[in-house]
């Protein structure tokens, strides 16, 4: 599982801060969430291949969040893209992006699937064979929902030796992995924890922004293994967080604490501050695990 | 008058380039022209105040030259903008932005006021004491004009030997600028053009991008002191200019000899050049007078 934050400031774009953008890859998926103005360029600059993006999750409908996906929809088009798009996002994009692509006379020559958001309850909203993915119901100025992506328990593995020494045909092999008990050679059951192994634990990553602090995100987000959650101000301006519904470094710790995440991500920084070392500091004095994101950064969690 | 090349490639904003904004300095506007994706971070990197831009200018809605705009729309609320701001648009962009707005519930604080285009023969957009724009209408594939910014002729100056000799009370200065003749102390009446002195020439300047080879245009523009005009290709790639209704260098430059302007800036370059000189090359077979636009490059025509 790896995460590399294209942008993670607030607000507008300046020379050496982009607005929220970030790629996981998880399980042989490039989910790419969020998308806000310039994002095109800085996939360009960290080498992301723009044909291995199938799926965008878009947290909320403010620019700094989504006003990228025109020009990324658009350059799709101009790189010849014949694979299919799916765009996760709140009710209201769908005609955004539909209009300008009217007023171009631009229509994609690849198939756009829109997934309107509109439940204020997590929702799963995509699966496969290898990977879940849940909205997170926010607290912010508008209809806001974060996104919680989680492996699925993968198969059991074989203990080659306990298994050659139990004598059993390999037409079971597939069953064993599955988790069932199957006779050997001699038509004894041998039991599956004697002759497998536990599959490496599954993991997860939980996007949280915008959002003012909410405790009813922990339930949801419980035992994850990293948490990116907002922290737009320090506690030095909690007085701006409260109205706008941002979150304070110390805020965001604590529900990483609450949640018993592994790890916390803090990101979306104001940009009124010239240092980003009091966020990590803050954050400490609640929760030890936590890192800064910055743009260009990748995270590896193995 | 001064220009600034904020961006000047088509299609797709790329690490080291971007796509078409510019800024035309003029008699104390500071007129914006198209905002592609990226602009305002080009507005800061070329120290451009953001207060100074009352007016926008867009050619038509391709992405490559509008994309940029609700993101600087938004970033002017952010800074609690509180000027007017007038943008001239084809008809159809009001709509995209007023919804891009009402979905973020982030409506500006001050005035935006847009002038909707729809015409397909130049039309006067803006007037006031001492200057004048007019749109160029441009063959492209979707609803496209470029643009003329036309210095008015300035008041004759006061040739203040002359006016003392002749004797002329200061009462008349302001006639005398204006162009009349006027009588001196004696109630003799003086020839205006024995105490004044011609006004500076009018500059002008011609945004014209994107657009196809058309000769129709050349009337309109007769005589400007520079023109921008398109090349996205070079002769070497003709064949894809007319089905793009696109330039090649060596029509821009026809346009601009037919039309004898004064100077001509080449733009608009595809990706797909390593090298722009061949740009320059070509197009001074046919006209000396002809510069390469460069993101990031100012001209001075004084």
């Amino acid at each position: 599982m790896k995460l590399t934050i294209l942008g993670c400031y607030s607000a507008t774009p300046q020379i050496h801060t982009n607005p929220t953008a970030q790629i996981l890859e998880i399980k042989n998926h490039t989910f790419l969430i969020d998308c806000g103005e310039g994002t095109q360029v800085e996939l360009r600059r960290n080498k992301i291949k723009f044909g291995r993006i199938k799926h965008i999750f878009i947290s909320h409908l403010h620019g700094d969040h989504c006003f990228g996906l025109a020009g990324l929809i658009s350059t799709f088009r101009l790189l010849t893209r014949e694979a299919d798009l799916h765009i996760y996002a709140p009710k209201g994009l769908k005609e955004v992006i539909t209009l300008q692509m009217k007023l171009a006379e631009s229509w994609t020559n690849y198939r756009l699937i829109f997934h309107e958001l509109s439940s204020n309850s997590s929702e799963l909203i995509y699966e496969d064979d290898k990977v879940e993915v849940y909205t997170i119901p926010l607290d912010h100025r508008i209809y806001t929902n974060g996104f919680l992506f989680k492996e699925k328990l993968g198969e059991r593995k074989l203990d080659m030796n306990a298994v050659l020494n139990a004598d059993i045909d390999v037409a079971y092999y597939r069953k064993l992995k599955q988790g069932a008990d199957v006779p050997n050679n001699d038509g004894d059951l041998v039991a599956n924890d004697e002759v497998t192994l536990d599959p490496k634990p599954p993991k997860s990553y939980a996007f949280c922004s915008d959002t003012a602090y909410n405790e009813s995100i922990v339930p949801i987000i419980k035992d994850v293994t990293v948490l990116y959650h907002e922290s737009t101000f320090t506690e030095k301006h909690k007085e701006l967080a409260a109205p706008t519904k941002h979150s304070t470094a110390r805020e965001a710790a604590t529900i990483a604490k609450k949640a018993h995440a592994g790890h916390l991500i803090l990101g979306h920084y104001s940009t009124r501050y010239d240092s980003l070392d009091v966020f990590k500091e803050e954050a400490a004095t609640i929760f030890k695990e936590v890192s800064l994101a910055k743009d260009g950064l990748t995270f590896t969690f193995d």
